[in-house]
């Protein structure tokens, strides 16, 4: 796998809301574009569950993006006119310290040793890293589902340090629903025979926890029109059923295929951490109210959900435009019409691209 | 537990749809009320995907029933008038022949030597049980989810051996999301490291996998108005979080005791020959079309959907009530308004009896 990723590493300490601390961390990222002379048209770019810097191709690595067709030259994040930094969440496996990278105190793969970090501790190891880049103010911080969280996060925690703020389909904290599939997809993991409390090896990991907890994810992440159009209750090659209990239905393969590819690229441990930081995010709880922990924003924000997202619905989003529009802070909101559900962010581009472009363009102080 | 069924011996051979047969069949099953003298009065009902005969108390089994409150002396569907039969469906593991039987030519258990049975097999059953018993014509056979779809397919098949038919919160075939939800539990069932291939033994068995399956099962029974009013984010026992990756959350426990105490009262290899016959139900493959389906009906319909309800839709319901106006058969439609998902036809029992009994008491020929 090409990793052509810069590596920072910050010596000094990172102070967790758990209490705990990180010694020295490795941070991942990747940048897009030329900063500009006066250095004000970064744009930090916050990427989902499991995600990693590669937003976009570059010159250093041609691999396709996560959001290629959202960032590039002559995109809706244009990388001819913007500086585009994306870096790895702090306890990830794509090049950021996390459960994988050795304690450089112990020399031993950290494991469950890892800390629990939040999406707090994200967004302030992403300031440390734009404050190495010698940036003290983004122009924008942008990020999907719980990117989106991180940029939330990012207007509350650093209001002075950015202009623009675009949350896309995401929400100030999990839905019970959502929480409740987080933590079935947990206990499949933590189940599965060779997780070993999270000392298994490389040969001999938790892959069917790891897989069916990957299924019940992608699941959500799809809306039943999506998975009625795509596969309805159509077989694999043939028009009868076997009667036997292997899996028949395009939808069974399909999903299963999604399993078994993912734990090729994902680690169980991490994907503990990450998912249990994604519940533990509460805007509401943090800071006593929506209001109060919208009260500090200085940046303009614009809220984009998805009509048949069901994770991350439409209401979440709803509920935050009220709360800024209480507090007259400049906020806008767009609900893009997609059967794609929560995946859409990542199919949709040219009806994000639309919404995305004019916002960040448009220049009025 | 208190087991106090009858059982029946089928000695005669059951063909199955899949081409395979059962030589001798248990079949478990409860009556309650009395056989009126022209055996006018017996009503059917058909139970869900873990459901047993007993439906509701009785003298020879005082535990309360799965649907206690529906069934019974002076109940909507009232045992002073009509002779209830409700029976463990074929496949089961609540005394009816499946999975945990032994074959009686090899004296070891079927284990997944059993061969995969249908609705329609059920059925087939379900109607031997009724000659058994000597009773011509049913005045209704009604059933909510799985037992919805037996319910649809008495009509269908023994269309002079039913007079009415309730149908309640249930569909035609699964939707493509439910067949995939069901096909993630059977995985997390095979996955377990006690499956071996379905010949685990009662001291290791695959709980964990089977508990996991449970939990999406649950999960999907719930609206997500019902777990945010019920659960919400709240936590066990604290206000704040612990930083650990505990099963903190209330919505958590909750899942996570619904699929242990499951465990304890199903059989896995059971679960899967299951839920395969409610991925395998599809009318519209089995006769063409919906109309070709409903066609030879004559029995009086009742479709009941629940407004949340996301697994089985009201739309699902209301496909099949325009296939059945288009026949201009005799249908009635009505949409419970619930906030608890599937699982409020084993709550709003009041709401769901003010339907049903008018429509059962109601003599119009």
């Amino acid at each position: 796998m090409t990793q052509a990723y810069s590596i920072f590493t910050y010596k000094e300490g990172l102070k967790l809301e758990s209490g705990s601390s990180l010694q020295s961390i490795d941070v991942a990222y990747e940048t897009f574009g030329t900063l500009n002379k006066d250095k004000s048209n970064a744009i930090l770019i916050c990427h989902a569950l499991t995600g990693s810097s590669h937003v976009a191709k570059s010159k250093e690595n041609p691999k396709v993006g996560w959001w290629n067709d959202i960032v590039g030259a002559g995109k809706a994040i244009d990388t001819n006119h913007y500086f585009v930094i994306c870096s790895n969440i702090l306890g990830s496996c794509k090049g950021t310290t996390g459960p994988t990278h050795k304690n450089p105190e112990t020399n031993e793969s950290y494991g469950l040793r890892f800390p629990i970090i939040t999406i707090g501790d994200m967004v302030d190891l992403q300031k440390i890293l734009v404050d190495h880049l010698e940036i003290s103010k983004l122009y924008a911080v942008i990020g999907p589902s719980m990117g989106g969280m991180q940029a939330l996060q990012w207007a509350i925690k650093y209001p002075d340090a950015i202009s623009k703020c675009i949350v896309l389909a995401s929400s100030a904290s999990l839905s019970a629903q959502a929480l409740a599939f987080g933590t079935i997809g947990r206990n499949a993991i933590i189940s599965d025979k060779h997780f070993q409390e999270g000392r298994y090896t490389a040969t001999e990991k938790p892959s069917k926890g790891l897989g069916i907890a990957r299924m019940i994810g992608h699941l959500t992440y799809l809306s039943k029109e999506s998975i009625t159009q795509k596969f309805g209750r159509k077989l694999q090659e043939k028009e009868s059923y076997g009667y036997n209990l292997d899996q028949e239905f395009q939808v069974e393969s399909y999903l299963k295929h999604q399993g078994d590819k993912f734990v090729d690229q994902f680690d169980a441990n991490t994907y503990l951490y990450l998912s249990k930081a994604l519940s533990y995010f509460d805007l509401e709880k943090e800071y006593g109210s929506l209001k109060n922990a919208f009260k500090p924003i200085q940046a303009r924000l614009l809220f984009i959900s998805i009509s048949s997202d069901w994770l991350y619905s439409t209401d979440q989003s709803k509920e935050m435009l009220r709360s800024c529009m209480n507090l007259n802070k400049d906020v806008s909101f767009c609900e893009v019409q997609s059967d794609y559900g929560h995946d859409a962010f990542l199919i949709e581009y040219e009806k994000f691209g639309s919404i995305i472009k004019p916002f960040l363009d448009s220049h009025h102080e």
